[in-house]
């Protein structure tokens, strides 16, 4: 039987496997936590791939990149049904052939009795694994995962099998897989991510300038999502660990020199939560007045663990008879030729009128056109009022979004956290003004 | 200059590109995005890769893929940065050099001019392309998509290359690639999709029976997703379009006559659009509130085009005191020994408060501990109780959700939903327990 790895891990790839991933069914969220896991470790990852249940196509992955790395791990095709056919690829990948797994059967079994039931005959090929290679135990599921090598004269790679459920996935890569890597020896991975909004990518690139150069070392890259820039920057090398750390803070100083005012947080900081703290730090609350948002600011908040401690809750006043009733937007501002539900003025009114009822010490406000329809050449889709009320007044921003719907809301909530990160973390109005021009 | 595909796809791969992925930080949504496309047009994908942003691994993963298949498409790399290589990638795998596309940097200059704005010097390599290639048009953003052939002396592989954002990704796809695209002639692939709520994937697998076969025509499957189990049936083979399409509507029968209490929908219909179709052709209208969901219930109607129609807004109640002031809640639920915010009473009023003062034909209520804290012996986190107000009274549930904040938010709302669809489609009480026993 072939023992766990004891040799180094230089290089990986992550194979997912299913007809649901390569048809659009779902989507592939254990790539990025087994991406995650492995660079924390200092594993560089060369590759993701994804194949069908097919056993040609799964071999053939299996082939290549086991040439190519020392390491795979994959996800999926572990159950007990007919297209389940990872048993049989990594098989056949390792020149191996399949043998029944007594312990593994037991295994199978014991998990079945836990739950007053007998397992069908088709789950004792769960209990198989390669001659060579191991059951991994999985205490959350019937699928065991497997572990095997593919050897050559010259190289070996090492082949973890997990099954596809995030749920038993990840406790068998804590409990078996994580403790059996070896990452490369003297090899250092240090990477930091710095968030930035109200400046696009192509100008916060040029106030970074030489900086992100693909010789430079560390390596600092940039990646936009949804009004948010991030800047990730990467240090992959041979120097000591307190070395490349300091290399990779360095460099984040430069950045901070270089942009440092529109970076609002780092790592899995998000607007939403960098706000949440400030509140948090200074005793503050907020609330929200939403109406083409419909709740999404409200559930950006609230996503977040523990928001209860600033959160008061708020409105979603989405036709105009809940801005008036609820929130008490004057009536006259919806009249014929008045200034409508997306304007400054009702904006403004929303935000003040949520703070007031709600006794927030903060308001934030959405209206606007999300489309498809409702635009008009006065305001079209894509036309966002935002407005913070606070203690000394308020303040109300004009945006125009591209995109569809979806986009269009989903920026009007980035613009909003924005304008409270702002105005909390007690950043430039100049800054509120490259916000504006951002989205536009 | 090439010219657009006029050879058949036979076989397809998606490509995403960036160091992002590979590391984690970043889920790749293009990937599933992409190849929902290329299924509804007929084209088989044979592999999904991800690769770094390192020109060396890009031109692989193109030259392996382009002997392979006869259609690529990828995402991500068309930035104007140094870290943006697929311009560089795509010429050398298709063994061409990059031209200045005087049409581009029109483009690219009307981009910003709209704006306002100059576009940075960077900004120009946006207009290169493979001189044999074409620019395709990106009109909301800066980076146009890319095409060129990989053409050896026998095969000839298409390729498209498309920004990563996907708010400019999928218009370039709809406009510039979709009706360049030609599935395999005689080959049909046949779809449907139906959703069912209030069973689970194993009970409703036990339903269908034979139906799901790996071996029966067409194939029957089922994904669970969220408190949604659907269920796809699909044909894929040389029978004429007609024959293929009452093939799968026969099987749809099927299912229809086996678990058709638990159907709600098909296709791109949700739990919510069905609520709010089902809304408007009766002339009612809704109102939410929600506590621990935040809005989530909220952003899910409106995120539907024309949800104005019957959507009037609702209340986040997410503190006891906003549940008294907003929609009043009495404090004497809340006082020691009451039963407390997430209860059977505390729920109702919520509900009951909010249609009254909506005004709404229905409202629906959201009240639970969605964790990590918070949760008591009583009332571990998961319990989560949801309450339909409506003309003759209300309907008020427990569940006890599994999973973590996100799952048990996103639960909650897939069950009021689903109690909403059961109250206006004039569904049994029966099922109803089904939804709860299901949940719990």
């Amino acid at each position: 039987m072939t023992t766990h790895a004891t040799h180094e891990h230089m290089s990986a790839a992550i194979l997912s496997i299913g007809d649901e991933l390569t048809l659009g069914q779902k989507l592939d969220t254990n790539s990025r936590w087994l991406s995650q896991q492995l660079v924390d470790l200092g594993i560089p990852i060369v590759e993701h791939v994804t194949v069908p249940d097919d056993l040609d196509a799964h071999v053939a992955a299996l082939a290549r990149l086991a040439a190519r790395c020392d390491l795979i791990i994959s996800s999926g095709g572990l159950g007990p049904t007919a297209d389940d056919l990872t048993r049989r690829a990594l098989a056949v990948a390792s020149h191996d052939s399949l043998v029944h797994d007594s312990a593994g059967e037991a295994q199978v079994r014991a998990w079945f009795a836990a739950r007053g039931r007998s397992p069908a005959s088709i789950n004792m090929v769960q209990a198989q694994r390669p001659s060579r290679g191991l059951l991994l135990e999985n205490r959350h599921g019937t699928a065991p995962g497997l572990f095997a090598s593919i050897e050559s004269s010259t190289h070996r790679c090492d082949v973890y099998c997990l099954p596809g459920p995030p749920r038993e996935m990840m406790p068998i890569f804590e409990a078996s897989v994580r403790p059996a890597l070896r990452p490369p020896a003297g090899r250092v991975i240090e990477t930091r991510v710095l968030h930035s909004v109200g400046i696009g990518e192509s100008d916060l690139a040029q106030r970074l300038g030489s900086l992100m150069d693909r010789t430079s070392v560390p390596l600092v890259g940039t990646t936009a999502s949804g009004g948010v820039v991030s800047v990730r920057i990467r240090y992959e090398g041979e120097a000591p660990r307190d070395q490349a750390k300091l290399t990779v803070d360095q460099a984040a100083g430069k950045v901070l020199i270089l942009a440092g005012e529109f970076v609002f947080g780092e790592g899995d900081e998000t607007l939403a939560s960098v706000v949440l703290n400030k509140l948090k730090q200074t005793g503050q609350t907020i609330a929200v007045v939403e109406s083409c948002t419909g709740g999404m600011l409200g559930e950006e908040l609230t996503a977040i663990p523990g928001s209860s401690a600033c959160v008061l809750g708020g409105w979603i006043t989405y036709s105009n008879e809940m801005k008036q009733a609820l929130v008490g937007v004057s009536s006259e501002l919806f009249a014929p030729g008045a200034p409508g539900a997306v304007s400054r003025e009702v904006a403004r009114a929303m935000a003040r009128g949520g703070r007031e009822r709600s006794g927030a010490s903060i308001a934030l406000s959405i209206t606007g056109v999300a489309g498809p329809d409702g635009g008009t050449p006065a305001k079209p889709v894509g036309t966002v009022w935002v407005s913070l009320a606070h203690a000394r007044g308020s303040d109300t921003r004009r945006f125009s979004m591209a995109g569809d719907r979806a986009s269009v809301r989903s920026w009007s909530c980035t613009a909003a956290l924005a304008i409270a990160w702002q105005y909390i973390a007690g950043r430039s109005h100049a800054l509120l003004r490259q916000v504006e021009a951002y989205a536009e």
